[in-house]
């Protein structure tokens, strides 16, 4: 039996490098924090995330009487609902609601990948119910890192390494791209404590200058969860949600 | 004083996202093999090289008399004088000749950087004298990957922290990247068998696959040259033959 590849693309600038295989299952990741809360979004009950590229989709849709967030280098951007704090997601007005999202990178990152076969949406919040989800499906993996403006950034890579440390625990994945073999090792290196290990990360410094550093905290917990965002029709729905329709 | 930037662009296909400081010395790096070629050229008494991206400028060349090196997966083009192995250039027929030279990343990656103040060539071969013009200078520091097909790879990512560390030890660079950090890192892990921790990767099972084992040793020999080659209107020169004129 031939082993599923596992490879990560740094940046949404090289998924088009990476991405050969339509058959292969995308995640897309933003750790700081678009994953992250769109995670927290669906534990919190909500219905669906529509993913916008730009302020005008998204502005277009609060017209039509959505609720939306909106979020622009860290910080919420004026005259919408709310930006991409996990926190905010935490509201019961939000349940069982569609909700309209444009964040830096992070839903730039979704649109990119529209191609393939499934795009899921990856935080350390659901990190084993996506890995059990990656594993049954049994296909190729390509982890889409979010990064920042097209850069490389730590803790992407880092949850990129985490996932590739559950997928490899099972025989049927093996086969890792140079960029899956240092995402691994910077994951070991940075255990066990992440926190302190992103110190000097530019994100950290980033949101810590607008004092999220507890945003930080709560993106950094592993699987606390089991929902699986995942992208179809345009639409992110909760896997096991869409599948018992 | 401000201590001057470290950055590492993992992709010719990224360069533009870290390219905002045209003030900044850019260091071109394809460990295998391209600038490690270029490097053993300069020490074996090559004049001048002629970086061209496209086999059609090659042959221009090569129709109007030049020596002329073309690699392309891993091979040498045929009709051409010779491809990227570092080899191929310990020839005294090459001394004090001006060579022309096309390969599948390399090249590639100088012509991307075309705009930047200055562009030097890296390489293992001349890690040392490259990081003492770097500090010399002392300007902001962007090293480019060359990748394999715009994809992340092992090594020239161990050259870039291999990079970081000397630069780190003067006081006069300090404002690391997460790129340059996750670089630094990894070749830390890479110490002391560099040749064993790119068992894995996948350019050293392609160059396996070649029976190139012997070209990798030898790009991996740390600082064995002075030579620091350096881009100067359209053609890479060696610095100090340069200065010398």
């Amino acid at each position: 039996m031939e082993q599923k590849k596992i490879e990560v693309s740094l940046s949404p600038a090289l998924f088009s490098s990476y991405y050969h295989n339509p058959d292969c299952n995308v995640v897309i990741v933003d750790i700081f924090r678009a994953t992250s809360a769109i995670c927290t979004a669906f534990i919190h009950g909500v219905k669906e995330i529509i993913p916008v590229s730009t302020i005008d989709e998204a502005l277009a849709y609060k017209k039509d009487g959505f609720l939306v967030g909106a979020e622009r280098n860290g910080e919420v951007v004026e005259g919408f609902d709310f930006g991409n704090s996990p926190f905010s997601y935490m509201n019961e007005k939000l349940k069982d609601k569609t909700i309209v999202l444009t964040t830096t990178n992070g839903t730039k990152a979704i649109s990119i990948a529209k191609e393939a076969n499934d795009i899921y949406i990856g935080s350390f919040l659901n990190l084993n119910a996506l890995a059990e989800v990656l594993i049954e499906d049994e296909r190729d993996v390509l982890i889409q890192c979010a990064g920042w403006k097209n850069r490389f950034n730590l803790e992407d890579t880092l949850f990129a390494g985490a996932l590739v440390h559950k997928l490899i625990a099972s025989p049927k994945f093996g086969n890792l791209a140079d960029s899956a073999i240092m995402a691994s090792q910077l994951y070991t290196l940075s255990l066990p404590d992440m926190f302190s290990y992103l110190a000097d990360s530019s994100h950290r410094r980033r949101l810590q200058r607008l004092n999220l550093d507890e945003d930080i905290r709560y993106c950094l917990q592993q699987s606390i969860c089991n929902v699986v965002p995942v992208f179809r029709n345009g639409v992110l729905v909760e896997k096991n949600a869409f599948v018992s329709i």
